[in-house]
C-alpha cells in the first residue's frame, strides 16, 4: 500500500498512479454494468404481455401524454441550458470546457429521464396484466423492474458521466486536478438544470392535473376517480409519472452527481500536495462502485409470494444493498486510506451517511404511515372537522421536520468528527462530503423502489378504466398502497440526500472562493442568511399559487369538453374525450408558472456572489436550513393527511362518506401541493443555488 | 460640545460627565411622566359611567377571570424566576447583583401586566356605556385611554427600570461600566421570563377558550357567540385580554428593555477607551426619552367625530409621535455625537428602525386587511372549498414573510452602513443596535393602540350579552373592526421589534463571549444553525398541539355544565353557568402545556453555550431566521383568514351561511392558533434564547 504514496510525492498528476486508474476503471465498469442491467430489465418488461386492447389503448394514451410533456419540457430545458452555457462560456475561465461539461450533464439527466419514463409508462398495463394472470406475486417483480430501469439508468449514467469526464479532462486531457475538478463540477449543474424543470415543472403539472381532474370530475360531473369519461384522467395518470418517475429521478441524479463531485472538488482544493490527495479522489468513486454492485445484487432479491410478504419482499433488496455496502466500505477504507491515522474514521463517515438517509426515511414513515400513532391521531381529529385535521397535520409535519433536523445535525457531527479523526486537517469537511456519498451509494435500488410506486398506481388506474374484475383491482390496490409508503420514505430520503449534498457543495464553495470564514457576526453575512432563509418560503408560496392557477386552466378545459363534446358526460361509447388537449394545457401552464421561481434560484446566487462571496455563503446556509425544514414539514404533513384519509376510508371514525371522511379529504387536498409540488421543490432549491455558486466561484473572486 | 470629551479622556467613569447625568435624569423624568400619564388616563377611565347592573356584572366576571389567570400565572412565574435567579446567583460572577436585577425586571413586567389588565378589564363596560350614550365619538377615546394605561405603564416602567438600575449600579454604586452593563442586562431577562408565560401561556389560554367556546356553544348547543348561557364565554373574553393586553404588553416590555440594554452593553464592551463610550451609552436613553415625549403628545390627539374618521383618528396619534421622534433625533445626534465624523449616520440608523417597524406593520396590513387584494383573493378561493382557502392563505402568509424579511434585511444593511459611516470601527453593529431603539421609541402609543383592540372587542361582547339596542352594537362593531386591523399591524410591529432586538442582543453576545467570528464553515456552527433553525418549528408544533389538548379539556367542562346545571342550555334565568370553573381549567391547562416548550428555550441555549459558544452563535442565528419567518407567516396567514371570513360575512361570495362562508370559517379556525398562539410565541422564542445566552456569556467563557 505504501507504493502509490511515493509515486504521488514524485508526480502529483493522477495518471501516474495505479490506484486512481484502478478505481476509475472499476467505476466505469460499474456504470456500464448498471446500464446493462437497465437494458436487461427493460427487455424483461417489454417481453411481458400487454393485456387487452383497451388496456393497451389506455397505456398508450398515458405514454403519449408523458412523452408530450417531456418533449415540451425538454424544449424549455434546452433554451435554459443554452442560455446558461453561454453565460458560463463567456464569464468563467475554462468557459468552453465547463460549458461542455454542463451540457453533457444536462444531456445525461435528460436521457435518463426519457428512458425511465418510456419504460415506466410501458410497465403500467403490463403490471395490470400480470396482476390479472398471477396476482401480486407476478405483478410485484414486473412493477419493480419497470422502476429499476429508471433507477439503474440514473445511477449508471451519473457514475459513468463523472468518471468519463474525469478521464477525458484529467487523465487523458492532462488538465491539472484543481482546474479539472472545477470543470467536472459543471456536470452537476447540468443535472440541476434538468431537475429544476422536471421536479418543479413536473410538480406543478402533476397537482394541476390531479386537482383539476378531481374538482370537475368527482365534484361537478359526479363521475368516479379514474373514469375514462373525464378528459383530465390521462393527464392525472401522466402526472404520477412526471412527478414521481422523472421528477424524482432528476432530483436524485442531481444529488448523486453532486455528492460524487463535491469530495473530489474539495480534495483537489484542500489536499493538494498531501499524501491523501489521490485516495481522497478515488474513495468516493470506490464507494459508489461498491454501492452500485450492492444495489444490483439487491435488485435480484425483490420478490413476494403474496400480499402478506409484499412489503418485506420489496424492502429486502434495499436492506441487503445497504448491508453489503456497509460491509464493503469497511474493507475499502483500509485499501484506499491505509496510510491514514485512522482509516476507520472514513468508514464511520460513510456509515453516518447511510444511517442518516435511512433514518430520515424512517421518520417520514413514522409520521406518514397509518401503522403509527401520528396518522391515527390526525384521523381522529377529523371528528371535530377539517380545521382540527389541518392544524394537527401542520403541527405533526413541523415536529417531523424538527426530528429530521436532529438526525441530520447528528450525522454532520459524526461524519465531521470521524473525518477529522481519520485525516486530520481538512478531514472533517471531507468526512461530511463522503457522508453524502454514503446517503446515495445504493441509489440504483432506492430509485427503483420509488419509481415502482407510480407504476403500481397507474396499473390500478388502468384496471379501473378497463373495467377489470375486482380481484385484479384488489391486487393492484395492494401494490399501490405499498407504493404510498415507499413514496413517503423516498421523499424523506431525497430530502436528506439533498441536504447533505448541498452541505458538501457548500463546504467546497467556501474553499473555492477562498473564504477564511463565513462570519455571522458580520452584518453582510447576516443579511445573506436572512435573504437565504426567506427564499424557500417565497418559492413555496409561488409554487403553491402556481398549482392553483394551473389547475384553474385545467378546470376550464374539462368544462369546455363536457360542454362541447356531445354524449361525453353521459358515457356515450362513441364520444371520446380529448385527453391530449388536457395534457397540453397542464404542460404549458406548469412550465410557464415555473419561470419566475426557477429564474429566482439561479439569478439570486449569481448576483449576490458578485456583490460579496461571504454574503452568498450566509445566503446558502440560510436557504439550506429553511429549505430542509420546509421540505420535510410539507412532505410529511401532506403524506400524513393522505394516509389519514385512507385510514378513514378503511373504516375508521365512520369510514367512507362520513363527515370525518369529508374533513380528511380536505386535509388530503391541502396536502397535495405540499407533498408533491412545493415540498420536493425545496430539494432542487437548496442544491441548485449551491452548485450555481460553486460553478461561478471562480468568477466571483476574479 | 467639545468639553465632555476632554472630561472623558481624563476619567472614563461616567458619573464625572455632565452629559450622562443630564440624559439619565431626563430619561428618569420621562419614565415618571409616562407613569403619571398612566395614572391620569386610569382615573379618566375610572370616572366614566359603568353602565347597567348587568353590564357591571359581566365586566366584573371578565375582570375576575383575568385576575384569576394572572394570579395563577404569576405563581408559576414566581417559581420559574426564583429557580433561574438561583442559577444566576450561583453560576455567574456578580451573581447576587445580577439575580437582583433579574428579579427587578420580572417584577416590573409583572407589575405592568397587572395594572394594564386591571384597567383594560375595567374599561370594557365603560366603553360600551360610552357607545350607548355618545356613539363612537365618545367610545373611541375611552377605549384608547384604557389601552394607554397599559401602553405608558409598560414603556414608563421599562425606561425607569433601566435608568434606575444604571444609576444604582454604575453611577451611585461605582461599578465599572462593563460589569455594570452585564448586571443591568439581567433586567431584560426578567422581562423575558414574564413574557414567556404571558405570551405563550396566554396564547394557549386564549385559543383554548375560544375554540372550546365555539365548538361546544355554537356547534353542539346551537347558541350564538357571546351568549351568557355558554359557560366558556367569559373565559373567551378573558382570553382576549390575556393574549392581546398582557401578552402583547409583556412581549413589548421585553423588546423595549432588550433594545435599551443591548447598545449600552455593546458600547461598554466595544467603545471602552474611545471618545464615543459616553455618547454611545447616553444616546439610546436620549432617543427613548424623546420617543416617550412624542408618544405622550400623540396620545392626546386620538379622537374621532364619527365612524368615518375612526381609523384616521386612532392613527393620528401614532403618526405624529413617529414624526416628532424622527425630527427630534435629527437634532439629538448633533448634540450627543457632535464629535463623530458623521453624526447624521446615527440619525439614519434610528430612522431605519422607525421605518422597518412601520413597514413590517404595513405589510401585515396589506396581507390581512380586506381593503387589499390578498384577503379578497383568499375569500374568492372559498368558492372552491376549504382546501383552496387554506392553501392560498398559507401561500400568502409565506409570501408576506418573504417580503418582511427583505425589509428587515434592508434595515440591517442601512443601519449597519450608517453606524459605520458615523463612528467607524464597531459603529456598524452599534448602528443596528440603535435601529432597534428606533423601532421601539414610540412604544407607549403603539401598545395603547394595540390594547385598545381587546377593549373594543370586549365592549362588543358586553353589548351583546347585556342585550343592548342594535345601534350600540353597531358602534362597538365599528370600534372592534378597527381593532382587528390595529392588532394585525401591532403583531407585525412586535415581530419586527423582536427580530431587530434579538439581532442587537446577538451582536452583543458575540462580543461578550469574545468570539472572533461565528463561522459557518465550521461544522459545529453549522450544526448549531440547523438545531437553532429547527427550534421554532418544534415550538410551533408543541404550542399548536397544546391548544388542541387544552381546548379539549375546556370542551369537556362545558359539556359537563350543560349536563349537570338544570335549565342552563334552555336559558332559564335562574340557571347560572359556572364561569370560574372554565377559566380555572383553561388556566391550568395553558400553564401546564407551556412547561415543555418553555423549558426548551431556556435550557437549550445554556447547555449549548457551555459546550461551544460558537455553536450557540449559530444556533441563535438559525432560530432568529426561522423564528422570524414563522412568526410573520403564521400571524399574517391567520389574520388574512380571519378577515377573509369577515369579508364574506359582509356579503361577498354568497355572504353569511353560504358554502363559501363555511369554507372561510374553517380557514379562520386554522388561523386561530397560528395568529394568537404559535406565531406571537416566536417573538419570545427568539428574544429569550438570545438574552439567556447573553446573560450566561460570562459563565460560558470562564
Amino acid at each position: 500500500m505504501g507504493s502509490y504514496t511515493a509515486a504521488v510525492s514524485d508526480a502529483p498528476l493522477l495518471e501516474e498512479t495505479v490506484m486512481t486508474a484502478t478505481f476509475l476503471y472499476l467505476a466505469l465498469l460499474a456504470g456500464v454494468a448498471a446500464l446493462a442491467l437497465s437494458v436487461y430489465y427493460a427487455r424483461a418488461v417489454h417481453a411481458a404481455p400487454e393485456g387487452t386492447e383497451r388496456m393497451i389503448e389506455l397505456s398508450t394514451a398515458i405514454r403519449d401524454g408523458a412523452m408530450a410533456f417531456i418533449r415540451r419540457e425538454y424544449t424549455w430545458v434546452a433554451v435554459f441550458v443554452v442560455g446558461l452555457a453561454l453565460l458560463i462560456g463567456f464569464l468563467l475561465d475554462d468557459g468552453i470546457l465547463r460549458a461542455l461539461a454542463y451540457v453533457f450533464g444536462a444531456l445525461l439527466s435528460a436521457g435518463a429521464g426519457l428512458v425511465g419514463m418510456r419504460v415506466a409508462t410501458g410497465a403500467n398495463s403490463r403490471t395490470t396484466e400480470a396482476a390479472r394472470r398471477g396476482g401480486v406475486a407476478e405483478a410485484l417483480p414486473l412493477a419493480f423492474r419497470g422502476g429499476a430501469v429508471m433507477g439503474f439508468t440514473v445511477a449508471g449514467l451519473g457514475l459513468l458521466g463523472v468518471v468519463l469526464a474525469y478521464l477525458v479532462v484529467v487523465e487523458w486531457g492532462g488538465i491539472e486536478i484543481g482546474r479539472g475538478a472545477e470543470i467536472i463540477t459543471a456536470i452537476g449543474l447540468g443535472g440541476s438544470s434538468v431537475a429544476l424543470f422536471a421536479r418543479v415543472g413536473g410538480g406543478i403539472f402533476t397537482k394541476a392535473a390531479d386537482v383539476g381532474a378531481d374538482l370537475v370530475g368527482k365534484i361537478e360531473a359526479g363521475i368516479p376517480e379514474d373514469d375514462p369519461r373525464n378528459p383530465a384522467v390521462i393527464a392525472d395518470n401522466v402526472g404520477d409519472n412526471v412527478g414521481d418517475v422523472a421528477g424524482m429521478g432528476a432530483d436524485l441524479f442531481e444529488s448523486y452527481v453532486g455528492a460524487l463531485v463535491a469530495p473530489i472538488a474539495y480534495a483537489a482544493l484542500v489536499f493538494v500536495g498531501s499524501d491523501f490527495l489521490i485516495p481522497a479522489i478515488a474513495f468516493p468513486l470506490a464507494v459508489a462502485t461498491l454501492g452500485m454492485a450492492a444495489a444490483m445484487i439487491g435488485s435480484f432479491l425483490v420478490k413476494a409470494k403474496g400480499e402478506e410478504d409484499l412489503a418485506a419482499g420489496l424492502h429486502r433488496g434495499t436492506n441487503v444493498a445497504l448491508l453489503l455496502t456497509a460491509v464493503g466500505v469497511l474493507g475499502l477504507v483500509f485499501v484506499v486510506f491505509g496510510d491514514a491515522d485512522n482509516p476507520l474514521g472514513l468508514w464511520l463517515a460513510v456509515l453516518a451517511g447511510l444511517v442518516v438517509g435511512w433514518f430520515v426515511g424512517k421518520i417520514s414513515e413514522w409520521f406518514t404511515s397509518d401503522h403509527y400513532k401520528t396518522v391515527k391521531e390526525i384521523a381522529r381529529q377529523s371528528q371535530t372537522g377539517p380545521a382540527t385535521v389541518i392544524i394537527s397535520g401542520i403541527a405533526e409535519g413541523m415536529r417531523s421536520a424538527a426530528f429530521s433536523v436532529i438526525v441530520v445535525a447528528a450525522g454532520i457531527g459524526v461524519s465531521f468528527w470521524a473525518g477529522d479523526w481519520a485525516l486530520g486537517d481538512g478531514g472533517g469537511i471531507y468526512g461530511v462530503s463522503v457522508a453524502a456519498i454514503g446517503v446515495l451509494a445504493t441509489l440504483g435500488i432506492t430509485i427503483s423502489v420509488d419509481a415502482y410506486g407510480p407504476i403500481a398506481d397507474n396499473a390500478g388506474g388502468i384496471a379501473e378504466m378497463a373495467h377489470l374484475p375486482p380481484e385484479v383491482r384488489q391486487a393492484t390496490d395492494a401494490l399501490d398502497s405499498l407504493g404510498n409508503t415507499t413514496a413517503a420514505v423516498a421523499k424523506g430520503f431525497a430530502i436528506a440526500s439533498a441536504a447533505v449534498t448541498a452541505l458538501a457543495l457548500f463546504a467546497t464553495y467556501t474553499q473555492a472562493v477562498g473564504l477564511e470564514a463565513i462570519d455571522l457576526s458580520r452584518a453582510v453575512t447576516t443579511i445573506g442568511l436572512f435573504i437565504g432563509g426567506m427564499i424557500p418560503f417565497l418559492f413555496a408560496a409561488l409554487t403553491m399559487n402556481a398549482v392553483g392557477r394551473a389547475a384553474n386552466k385545467m378546470i376550464d378545459e374539462v368544462r369546455r369538453q363536457f360542454r362541447e363534446i356531445p354524449g361525453l358526460r353521459e358515457g356515450d361509447p362513441d364520444a371520446r374525450a380529448d385527453y391530449t388537449a388536457c395534457v397540453d394545457i397542464a404542460t404549458a401552464a406548469a412550465l410557464r408558472e415555473m419561470i419566475i421561481p426557477g429564474a429566482l434560484v439561479v439569478v439570486i446566487p449569481i448576483v449576490v456572489g458578485y456583490i460579496d462571496t461571504e454574503m452568498l455563503g450566509g445566503l446558502l446556509a440560510g436557504a439550506l436550513v429553511t429549505g430542509f425544514l420546509l421540505a420535510i414539514f410539507m412532505a410529511n404533513a401532506g403524506g400524513a393527511w393522505d394516509n389519514a384519509k385512507k385510514f378513514i376510508e378503511a373504516g375508521a371514525f365512520g369510514g367512507k362518506g362520513s363527515d370525518s371522511h369529508k374533513a380528511a379529504i380536505i386535509g388530503d387536498t391541502v396536502g397535495d401541493p405540499f407533498k408533491d409540488t412545493s415540498g420536493p421543490a425545496m430539494n432542487i432549491v437548496i442544491k441548485i443555488m449551491t452548485i450555481v455558486s460553486l460553478i461561478f466561484a471562480s468568477g466571483f473572486v476574479s
